[in-house]
Formats: C-alpha cells, structure tokens, sequence
C-alpha cells in the first residue's frame, strides 16, 4: 500500500475514507530534531526503525540537527489533534513554556492546511503566518506530503523544522534538559525504557492508531477486523491497569501521556464517530479510574478543549459525517469525579512536582471543559 | 411545513435529512380499520385529532371499516423498525398468532419499498410478493405516500388496509378480543387511559420521534433544538420510573410497548448514528432498569433483533453514514442483567398472565439477540 495513497487524519491531505481500503497512516515525516548538542547527535548511530521515537540514537540518514535555543523555535499544536496534544502536555509537565512558545491553530481545517483562525486577524501574531501550510512551504517550496501538526518552526526563517511526532515529545524530555522547570518529572526514565518501548509501540498501532482504523475503515471486513483489534488491546489495558496506577507502575511517563490523549476523545468522539463503540470509556474501570486521575493531574486535562476536539472530528471528516452535525453529548462531568486510583499507590510526578497554573493566554476557553465551567 | 416534503423513517421514500429542516414525520396513512363491529364504527363519531390513535371513536371521514376475521389478514413488521416492533410485541402478549398471521421484511430496503428476501426465493410465502409496495399497489396503484410498515393487507385481494400504525395496536387490544388468549392482559384499562393519553402522546413527540428529529436534523441548530427537547423527556421519564416500575404504575399498558421499542434502540442506534449521545440508557439507572425489566418480560425481549435493526440505519441511512458500515458495538450482554425492579412492586401482566413461548417459526435468530445466543 503506497505511502501517497493515504494521508494522517492530523494532515489535510484528501480524503479519510478509502473504498475497499484498511486504513494506513502515511509515516513520512520532516525528521529533522533540535537537539541539545548537533554535533554529539551527528557522530550518533542512525536509529533503526520505530513507530514511536527514539531516545540515544542519532539523526536518520538525511535529516539536520537544530541546536535547542530558548525563544528560537514556535510549537505549532492544534489542541484538536491527537498527536499535537502530546505535546501540549509534555510541554507544560516539564515546564517549557518559556523556551518554546506555542501556536494554536483552530479545530478545523480545509484541505489546504490547519489555519490559525482562532487568532485575531486569523494571523498567528509570531509567525504572521495564516494557515501552517505556508510554514511548510518556507521549508519545501513543494512539499508534497500532508500538512501536520505538530510542527515546530524556526521563527526567524518561518520554515518548519520537524512535524516528526513520535520523536518531538522524546527529545523535549531528553534534549531540552537545561530548560526544564525544576522538578519535571522524568518521562523516561532509563530504568523503565526497554519495558516502555513495547508498551508505547502497542499503544500506537493498537490504541492511538486503532482507532482510526476503526473510523476510515473502507470496508465492513476492514471495520470488523479493526474493531476486534482494538478491543483485544483495550482489554489488554484495562486489565494491566486494574493493578497498576500508570502504564509503567508508580509515575506517569510518556508512555501514560500517549494513552491519554486517546483516552480524552474516546466518548466524545471515537465511540459513535469511529464506531468503537463495544463499551464507553466510562464503562471500563479501570481505564476510565486511570483516565480520570490523569485528567485531574496538572498537565493532563488542563490541555483538553472537548469542544475543539468533537468539532474538528465531526466537521472535517465530511466523508464519514456529511451533516457536518457536531453531537452536544456525552455530559462530561464524570471527568471530575473521584477516581480512587490512590489506593493503587504511586506518586504521579514520581521525585518531581506538580506544573504550577495554566498560564492565562493557554488556558482552555470556559465551557471547552469541566475544569473551566462556562 | 409540507406533507410532501418529508417521509417517515419506516417508509422508503426519498432522503432523510433536509439541509436546515427540522425533521417532521408525514402523518398521512390509510386510515381504514379492522373493527369487531362495523355497523357500530361506523355509528360511532369521527375521531378527533391524534398522534397516538383512539378508543372508543370511529373512523376518519373516509375510511372504511373491515371486520375482524381469523386468517384473513397478514401483519407485515419488519423487525427492524420501531413502529412495526409495537404491533409484534402487542400481537404477541394477546396471543393473536393464529388469528392474524406475519410477514417479516428483511431490514434493508432500497427507495422503493420494504422487501421479503430473507424468505425463501425472495417471495412472502402467503401474499406471493417480493415487496411491500406491491401490496399496496393493489389498493391503490398510484400510492403516492411513503411505503411503510407495519401494514395489514387483506390476504385474498393482497391490498393493504392500514398502515396507520398508532391504531393498529389499539385495535388489536380492543377490537379482536375474541382471538386474544386466555390470560391476554389488558393493555388499555379504562381506569388508566385518561391519564395515559398524555403520557403516549408525549412519548411519541418527544422520544419516539424525538430520537428521528436529532438523528435527521438538517442544520447544527435544528439538532441542538431537538437534542434538548428529547433529554428533558428522558429525564422526565427517568424520574418518573424512579418510582412506577411501569409508565403507568403497576402493569404493562400499551404505553410501555411504545416506548420500549425506542429503547430498545437507543444504544445500539441512536445513540451514535442519530447523535442522542448525552448519556447511554444504560447510564440512566431507572430507564435502563426498566427497559432490561420488560426486555426479561414475555413477549417484549423476544421480538428485539438487534442485528435486523443495527442494518436497518446504518445501511439505509446513507445520507448519514455514507459508509454503510454497521457498527459491532455495543455489547448487549446487560440487557440480561438482573434489574431488581420488582422491588418496586407491581405484576406485569396484572390480572392475565405471560404468554407462552415464541413459536419456533417466529423466533429471533441465534446470536440476533442474548436471550438466543449463536
């Protein structure tokens, strides 16, 4: 199956849906890093192949390494997307918000690119940009692939540097070290790192991925086998957290971070949108006692903008909802309830701390999300 | 608001959403009756104006009066279909198998008409057609109005009678009780039906078709309109059976009938494909309760098969879900849950007692349904 032939649903590229087809996320990335030393990273072994990033190997054959600045560089993160809000959160966990400041593009997109149409003169006001794809073409004047988000851009060329997503989060733990708040968690930790790499790989092909696969299936055949797929993995989970409090035991790490943002579009979005719709997160203790207690932990929830993420599924893909009709459920104050997930022990931030406050100009819009009543 | 313009779901004419409309169900049926007595129907005064159907009155100017005869008549119900449901749940608790005798469409139809493919060759084995429509052709060969079910077609001239469906079953109660069984209970005690009118006819407005009006709501405002109108129903509902193990308090009416088959569809159905998604019925713990309580009762449970109605929208709404694809969710293994409603006193079949088991020729097929496992 060609690479062209499908585009990422964070991409603006055609349509979603293809007759006949399982669905296959186009994996060709921008693979360029900024990284805390250029010329350490450039005597690195290449990495060998990952769907989920790579910590300690180098630059993939082709790509340039960007030194880590503070104030250089614009995280480009529609609160929409999936992808994007990871980083978000990594972001705010570790406390970067001064060193790498962000741009929010709106929750819906034409063909041509995610725009910035949230912000006043629908012009981000760093990179006096309109839409992402022009950030891109500063790059590659033909870039032929999807537009994505995340990217990160250089802002004094405008050119986006790396929209790789798997590998943005990772480097912002171990790369941007020297610009951390004091006591960030450490995501990766070095003990946990052989175990997390299935954990990660398993919740992306089967979770973050698995539904999708679910929604742009092209075929009932295609659509059953995903769903029985992902359900597999969903039982996988549920049963891993009926006895541990994050993925990897005590702390959250990045691997909790990938699940979470799955987790947080599940009811409003994948269940009748994707159709996967066996049970509810609600309807999963443990997941939905897990997905609570990372919702209600700084860092998490306070990224979640539910009415940007039912409007951009539901408005977008035309192909799976032609009405274009964004659902008002589910009610979502289940979210601030107790979650109990204590009695499992653990300390969140592990020897860190929690993020202080969401900085008024992120915050969240009031009624986007319980933790903001309208 | 035209007649013309809109079809009812059961029907098979035209499209279902109408950009910027507000759903509205076409109200004009065949409006003929099979009466005990006609003479005496015909004495009777014309009915006033009702969405639920009469008792006591008599024909719409008009209409026409057929008697009541064991074996003339053939129900056709499609099991998909909400409406159709009412009458094989009530033909059932009455025990009228041998007087009156069913046809079962399969649960697609294209524009033309509901159609007989899951019988053998494709053809009714009593009235010898292919499709619906053809029966109704023979009543009046230029039937301009939608093709819907349920109908009863007179067998020897293969002519529809009625298709006015919120009659039917109050006529099957009060009009052919010298075939109901020994034991049939009373659907429509006189010392409730006062109060019943307006619990039926809020039913019907606001959940029967309250459901239809957010599911083909054809602008963003129409759907939020209408998705709040039928909430403040399910909450009213679910206070008022918080106390009433029944509607209308301690025995089935007719009442039940017709809100349990919009129940029976609200999870699998309407709660992702027509966007009623604030809460799952199994979320509403008096609701839920109460429609695992009838589903566990004779007579209502057995007639639901949820592969038949999950096909029946997801496939013949293509305007809404252009994939077609059938979603394999939800799990429906609560629906034999134990309900704990008899705590709340009361006997379903009052003074009469539960019918006997579906014949074998009428059953649900295996693994359509958790009371029949595959």
């Amino acid at each position: 199956m060609s690479q062209e032939k499908h585009s990422p649903e964070h991409s603006t590229k055609g349509a979603y849906v293809h007759s006949g087809d399982e669905f296959a996320r186009d994996t060709n990335y921008i693979e360029d890093r900024i990284v805390a030393d250029p010329e350490a990273i450039l005597a690195a072994p290449a990495p060998g192949p990952s769907k989920v990033g790579t910590v300690g190997a180098g630059l993939t054959p082709g790509a340039t390494a960007w030194p880590v600045e503070a104030g250089r560089y614009r995280l480009v993160a529609a609160r929409a997307c999936p992808w994007a809000n990871r980083t978000l959160i990594v972001r705010r966990l570790l406390g970067l918000e001064d060193a790498l400041s962000v741009a929010l593009p709106g929750p819906t997109h034409d063909a041509r690119s995610w725009t910035f149409d949230l912000d006043p003169g629908g012009v981000d006001p760093v990179l006096g940009t309109e839409r992402v794809q022009q950030n891109y073409f500063k790059r590659f004047p033909d870039y032929p692939r999807g537009i994505t988000v995340p990217a990160i851009v250089d802002v004094p060329s405008g050119a986006v540097v790396t929209n790789d997503y798997p590998q943005i989060t990772l480097d912002l733990s171990t790369q941007w070290r020297q610009f951390h708040r004091e006591g960030a968690p450490d995501l990766l930790p070095a003990e946990l790192l052989d175990d997390m790499w299935p954990v990660m790989t398993r919740i992306f092909t089967e979770v973050n991925n698995g539904v999708y696969r679910c929604g742009f299936a092209g075929s009932q055949e295609a659509y059953n086998a995903a769903y029985e797929r992902l359900w597999v993995a969903m039982d996988w989970l549920e049963e891993r957290l009926s006895t541990r409090r994050y993925l990897m035991g005590e702390s959250i790490t990045e691997a909790d971070v990938r699940l979470f943002t799955t987790l947080a579009r599940f009811d409003p979005v994948y269940h009748g949108h994707f159709k996967t719709n066996r049970n509810k997160l609600e309807e999963m203790p443990a997941l939905w006692g897990y997905a609570r207690d990372l919702f209600q932990t700084p860092g998490f929830g306070d990224t979640i903008d539910f009415e940007q993420i039912k409007r951009h599924y539901y408005v977008v893909h035309e192909d799976i909802n032609p009405t274009q009709i964004v659902p008002l459920g589910p009610d979502l104050s289940g979210w601030l309830e107790p979650h109990q997930r204590e009695r499992l022990g653990g300390n969140p931030f592990g020897k860190g701390t929690a993020p202080g406050p969401v900085r008024a100009a992120e915050r969240v819009a009031a009624g986007h999300n319980p933790l903001y009543p309208a």
